[in-house]
C-alpha cells in the first residue's frame, strides 16, 4: 500500500466524520475506515453520545474482514470506559494489525494511552496523518479539551465597503437566500449561538435551526445572550422556541421572571460595562460547548475582538456598495493605531448565492 | 474545422491582443490569427498608433500561406486610410478566404464598411465570436467612441471591514508589495490616472509607472487632478517627473504659476462645490483617453460613485480587521436609505500576494 492511498484513506475518515457534524456534541466527530489488500471493508463514524464510536460502526461492518487490516481513524481511539467500551480494545479483539491515527486525543482520559495500550497488544500505530485537517474538523472539541473554553465562531454579513446597516439601522436582505441557508448550517453545528442583548431588542431572533434539510436529531444550539441589566423582554420569541436559553447577567439580585418564562439566568462579573465574556466562555466550557457562533451587533462583535475572544471570522459578502451613512462591522474603540489591526488568515473564500463567504482565523 | 477550434483561435486572437494593452492608446488593442488547414500560419497584433495593424503583422507572417485561408481577428477590420491603409484591403489582396471577427467597430470611420467591403469583395464573414470577452478587453475605447468619454476605473486598497486608513489619517502599506506592483499594472494601461487635490496634498504622489518590467515605450499616463480652488502647490512631485499633469479648475481668472511648472491647467463648470467630473471625462474623451485610473480618497470616490460615474471597481482588500475609529471607502452623504446602495457584478476575484483583488463593474 502505497502513502498516497493511505492519504486518500484518511481523507474519506475525514469525511465520514462530518456525517456526526450536526449530532455528535459534545463527543468530537470521528470517522474511521478499514482497509484489507488495499480495499475498504468497513466505515464508521460517530453520530451521537452515548452511541458506538467510529471504530465499532467500522469493525461490525468489516466483520472477520478486519483480522490483519488497517484501521484509519481520525482521531486517537479511546481506551477508556466512558458511555461506551473502549475502541482500543475492540481494534485488538478484531485482530486489526495496523492502526493510522490523524490525530492524538488531548482529552485527558485519552491522551495517548488509547495508542499505547494498541502498540502494547503488538497492534501497529502511526500518528499524524492529515492532523492538519483532522485538528481544523476538530477545532472546538480541541479548544474545549485544552482551553476550557468553546472554539469561537464569529459570523457577519457585510457589503464589500465593509456596511453591515444604514446609520438609520435599515439593513434588511443585504445577503441573500443562500447566505442565509448557509448561516443555517454554521447554527446546526455549533453548541451554542451567542448574541447581545441589543441585538435581541431590536430583531428578535429565534437562532434556531429551521431548515429541514438539516437534521440534528431536534437538538436546538443552546441560545446564550448577554445582558447586562436583564432588559431581555418575556415577550422575546426565542424564549417560546424549542431549545433552551441561558441569559447571563451582572446582577441577579433581583428575582426574573424570565426564569419562570424558562430561561435559565446566571450573574457574572462585569467588565468595561460588558458581562465578561471570558467569564462566559469558560462557564460554556464546563457545560461542554465545543463550538459558540456569535451572531450579533457591531458593538459585541467589536468588544470580543478587541478582546482576542474570536477564533473564526465568517464574512457574507454582498456584492454592494453601501457608502459612509452606514455602520460598519466592528465597533474598536480601543484601537487608535494602525498597530492595533487585526491580521487574518484567510482559510477559505467562495461564492454563496451571489455572495462571497470569507472563512478567516486570526493569526498567532 | 470545428466551431470548437474556431474559439479556440479567437482566444489566441483575444490573447494577442493583449500584447498591446501599455502601447497602443489611443487606438484599439486588436489581435490576429491566420489559420488554414487548422494550422496558424501568422499572428499579429496592434503595438503603437502609425504602427501596422494586428491583421498587417499576421498576413506578413503567414505570406503566400494566406490565400484561401481563415483571419480571426478580434475588432473588425478598417476600411479607411487613417495613419495605415485599410486592412480590409490587405486581407483582400492577399486572398485570404473567410475572415471571422470578434465584435464590428463602432467607430464611426469604420462601423459594419470594413465587413462590407470584404464581402464584396467575396470574402466569407462571420462576426461576434467571442464578441464579450473582446468586448470588455476594449472597455476604455469602446467607452470613448460610444459614450465620448473614458470608461473609467476606480481603485481602492482597504481591509475586510472596508478601512482604508485609521481615523489619524494613518494609512501606509495596508496591502502588500504584490498589490503595489498590480497598481502599476492598471496605471499602465490607462490613458490618465486621476486623483482630487486632497491626495495631492496629503500623499504627494507620482501616479508614474515606475516598474522596470512594464514596457509602455516610455509613456506616463496623463497625471490628472481636480483641484477646483488651485491649491496644487508648485512642489508637487508629479511636476517634476517625465509626462503631463493636467489640473482641472473652476476658476482660471488669476494667473497661475503651475502653467510656468509645466502643468496644462483648464477651467470648467462646479458643481455641488465639486469641479464637475462629467465635464472633466467629456474633455479626456476628446483628448482620446480610452481609460481612466481613478486613484483617489474616499471624497472624490464617493462623490464619483455618487454620480454613477465609475464604470469598473479595482478592490484589493487586505486580510485585516481596522474596526470603527478608521475611514471608510467612499464619503456618499447623498445615500442615506439602503435602496440607495448600488449594486455590483462580481467579474473576477483573485489572490494578489496576501491580499483578495476584487475587479467588479455596476450592474444596470
Amino acid at each position: 500500500m502505497s502513502r498516497e492511498s493511505d492519504s486518500d484513506f484518511m481523507t474519506q475518515a475525514v469525511r465520514l466524520a462530518t456525517k456526526g457534524i450536526y449530532t455528535a456534541h459534545p463527543n468530537p466527530i470521528v470517522g474511521c475506515v478499514i482497509v484489507r489488500n488495499g480495499e475498504v471493508v468497513g466505515e464508521g463514524w460517530h453520530a451521537a453520545a452515548g452511541e458506538a464510536h467510529a471504530e465499532i460502526h467500522a469493525l461490525e461492518a468489516a466483520g472477520d474482514r478486519a483480522r490483519g487490516a488497517t484501521a484509519f481513524v481520525t482521531l486517537e481511539p479511546c481506551s477508556h470506559h466512558g458511555k461506551t467500551p473502549p475502541c482500543a480494545d475492540a481494534l485488538i479483539d478484531a485482530g486489526v494489525a495496523e492502526v493510522v491515527i490523524g490525530l492524538e486525543d488531548p482529552n485527558p482520559d485519552v491522551d495517548g494511552k488509547g495508542a499505547k495500550r494498541l502498540e502494547e497488544a503488538g497492534v501497529k500505530i502511526r500518528t499524524g496523518l492529515l492532523a492538519d485537517q483532522v485538528e481544523r474538523q476538530l477545532s472546538g472539541f480541541l479548544s474545549r479539551v485544552t482551553r476550557g473554553r468553546p472554539f469561537v465562531r464569529l459570523k457577519m454579513a457585510s457589503s464589500i465597503d465593509g456596511c453591515i446597516a444604514m446609520a438609520s439601522g435599515e439593513s434588511q436582505w443585504i445577503t441573500g437566500p443562500e447566505a442565509r441557508s448557509d448561516v443555517q448550517r454554521l447554527r446546526a453545528r455549533s453548541g451554542a449561538v451567542l448574541s447581545g442583548i441589543g441585538t435581541v431588542l431590536a430583531d428578535d431572533p429565534s437562532f434556531t435551526v429551521r431548515d429541514p434539510n438539516i437534521d440534528t436529531r431536534g437538538r436546538q444550539p443552546l441560545r446564550v445572550v448577554l445582558d447586562r441589566k436583564l432588559r431581555m423582554p418575556l415577550s422575546a420569541e426565542m424564549l417560546a422556541l424549542p431549545g433552551q436559553t441561558l441569559v447571563y447577567c451582572c446582577d441577579d439580585s433581583k428575582e426574573t421572571p424570565l426564569r419562570d418564562a424558562g430561561a435559565e439566568v446566571v450573574a457574572v462579573d462585569e467588565v468595561n460595562g460588558f458581562v465578561n465574556a471570558q467569564t462566559v466562555l469558560d462557564d460554556l466550557g464546563r457545560r461542554e460547548i465545543n463550538d459558540v457562533l456569535v451572531e450579533a451587533g457591531p458593538v459585541l462583535a467589536g468588544h470580543l475582538l478587541e478582546n482576542d475572544l474570536i477564533d473564526e471570522l465568517v464574512i457574507y459578502q454582498a456584492p454592494h456598495i453601501m457608502g459612509s451613512e452606514t455602520i460598519g462591522m466592528f465597533r474598536t474603540p480601543s484601537w487608535t493605531a494602525l498597530a492595533d489591526r487585526r491580521l487574518l488568515d484567510i482559510i477559505d473564500t467562495r461564492q454563496v448565492g451571489p455572495d462571497t463567504r470569507i472563512t478567516a482565523r486570526f493569526k498567532g
